[in-house]
């Protein structure tokens, strides 16, 4: 269902992420896709209003930013999985750090994205809240220490040992889960480098959202992380 | 900008809200909307994932559910006015029972929503609050007792003071913002008291939304809206 | 049941908040309202853990820094008003900038308050929710902008208008309120212009609870609370 | 530092949680501690408002319902732990079904209270979140689904399963951690089957706080844990 490495990209509520704007950074997302022959799983993740549109205009896989974890019915203003299925998407990013929520609901979420076929990518802060969300079984798991989100500085670089935690905590409670290195990732090196450390890609936002040229960032790294796969992971 | 009177429809979460379901009740709004020749103002609320997909489709005024409270950036998950307003829709339901805010986040939404040229459409639970918001001068205050939303039981039946009250109170400190009454509103009967009592017209939801034929309600709703504005309102 | 001028002293979480910190600040502020007859209202506003203490212990008026939106019952971790009002304290800060409420729920608290017998003062961010908090008729308001808590840098200076625009505002909806000056009060000026701006005093902390020597600032803000009441504002 | 089987009372915010009601009570619940020689670890769990009084009154353990996740400093309204270690408490509950909190948070608070040496009694809805909180490695868990709490149906009777898949679940991650059954606790039998399933004792909440004679269910409770734990788990 889903293929290793990846490079997800967050598109938070940037002055890119929507619109005719959004589109084209979703379209240089999905031409670089095509160009590595599909090798390395580009996914893009716009604001709730521009899922359909996505979805109907693109091959590549669309994740949500989030849903809410309720259920169907009266919900003014919130958006259950039900009605993010019915877009079309491939799957929701759950518990972002700018959207944090409670231990509850992400075992909600995840145990209900399962049922509706949707992939479930969670974020955790720490690698102990990594562990602890490995537990309950989720798809894909991003570390994204939040003081190093949207600040340049790679976790893969500024605190390796974070990336490698992570990989041995969660490692010790589940086997399956796919894990992503996020929180700073602004170059090709930081690509190469999440890989390396043991983890199958990354979450990444600003690096691509406020570049001048986006489609030239998304193929840096998508390159990147094919050759990091090739070199240090395949087997 | 607004006619009235007012037939707002909030489609909530409901099964029906999303989707091929929800685009057909929304037509049927606009069908009534033509035959009444544009003299009630029918609105339509559906989940922020369909707001693009009504405008491109529907005539009649479409308004979001909820906004954010925030400027656009690194908020993942959430919706920013920017967001909504790029999808083309009106106007934006702030405030409902079902998504409370805090006081200074309505400030902040009314105030950003005016220089974006959207309409805004707050909910209060009693008069008092109902009147608060007034101070904050939105274009349209629903007051909605919570305990009656959802019951099939109309505030302007079961509680004609507080509509009566609301008007009062909120008169008391603003003069121009239109009033509607909503919670339990199910028939043409109270869709007629709203108007008799001093209101603009009816917020509704789960009466349409969960109706067997819901284009009879909305026409049932908006004639009888029409009617009352006729004859108790128009000067 | 409140004397003006008003010097309010909010504790917030601050190291010097609790224990015998606490307790010697809360000391020193009694000694200053004896030391001046009992012609200035000084309050202090401990965290909930040392309401009790601080009643057995002082004669000065103590209010809570925040009470919960619910009724007495299963509430695990919650402190409703009942709860808050039997510690013996005297009123309750609502809706402080760095624990802002619902409308509705400012609404519930200052309703139910006054059926305990607890004075209400509710915090808000701009003259415009100033005035829409007024019209809920709490016994006190301080109008704080967040950007300049915590700074230093005194709303009365840096933004006199706020003050005034408050006072005009707040009036036009409602004639006996008190109104409070808060934010970034550091000195005895700041207190001088906080009532020549035409309001009864202020709402103060860090400037207070970071001092080397608190009883000599609250002193200074005390005695010139005093002279600025008698200078402009005594009828 | 706790001694097995426990007896954890969570007072909540009932009328009889606080004052001289809620003292009578945590006395009682000390004189049945003292009768069964400290055998059995009976814990009073009282609103914020109360902890220093109980701790002075009192030799038996007290707990705080809830902490805030925050560091001291600017945070009118909210308890720290360091605010609530300072009232002498024992240990502190969190992520209660009716205070949930976001994972992130669960886990500051669970390492944070070990550098403060404070016991941390972390709830759970079901076995899953339960194995994820257990990888925190806090002091003891308690697994409530919450549709059973208040509703006198126990746990142990109405869902045995989820008391060992609990046990199950928690324990294929964590050796060491304390386990307690929770929700509709009612009745000695229902203490009984909590050790007898595998668990170190229950928290109880409206069959004591609401009973006509506290002092009886508590020492009805307390001697079938004492029982249960000799027949069925000491080595």
């Amino acid at each position: 269902m889903i293929r290793e490495p990846i490079l997800a990209i967050n598109f938070k509520a940037y002055p890119t992420a929507f619109g005719i704007k959004g589109l084209n950074i979703a379209k240089s997302a999905e031409k670089v896709y095509k160009e590595l022959g599909g090798n390395v799983e580009v996914i893009v993740i716009p604001p709730a209003t521009e899922l359909r549109k996505f979805k109907e205009e693109l091959e590549i896989k669309v994740f949500a930013q989030h849903a809410d974890p309720y259920d169907l019915g009266a919900r003014t203003g919130y958006l259950p999985l039900e009605v993010i299925k019915d877009t079309g998407v491939d799957g929701v990013l759950i518990n972002h750090s700018e959207h944090r929520l409670r231990l509850d609901e992400i075992n909600f979420l995840v145990t209900k994205a399962k049922k509706l076929d949707l992939i479930t990518l969670v974020c955790a802060d720490v690698p102990e809240t990594g562990a602890a969300v490995a537990v309950l079984k989720p798809n894909i798991i991003a570390v994204e220490p939040p003081e190093l989100i949207g600040t340049g500085i790679a976790v893969s670089k500024a605190k390796p040992e974070v990336v490698t935690n992570s990989v041995d905590l969660i490692r010790s409670v589940n086997k399956d889960v796919i894990i992503l290195t996020g929180a700073g990732i602004s170059t090709s090196d930081d690509v190469d480098a999440a890989i390396r450390l043991g983890t199958s890609g990354v979450l990444v936002a600003s690096a691509i959202m406020k570049a001048k040229d986006p489609e030239k960032v998304i193929r840096d790294m998508a390159q990147a992380a094919y050759k990091a796969w090739e070199r240090y992971r395949k087997k």
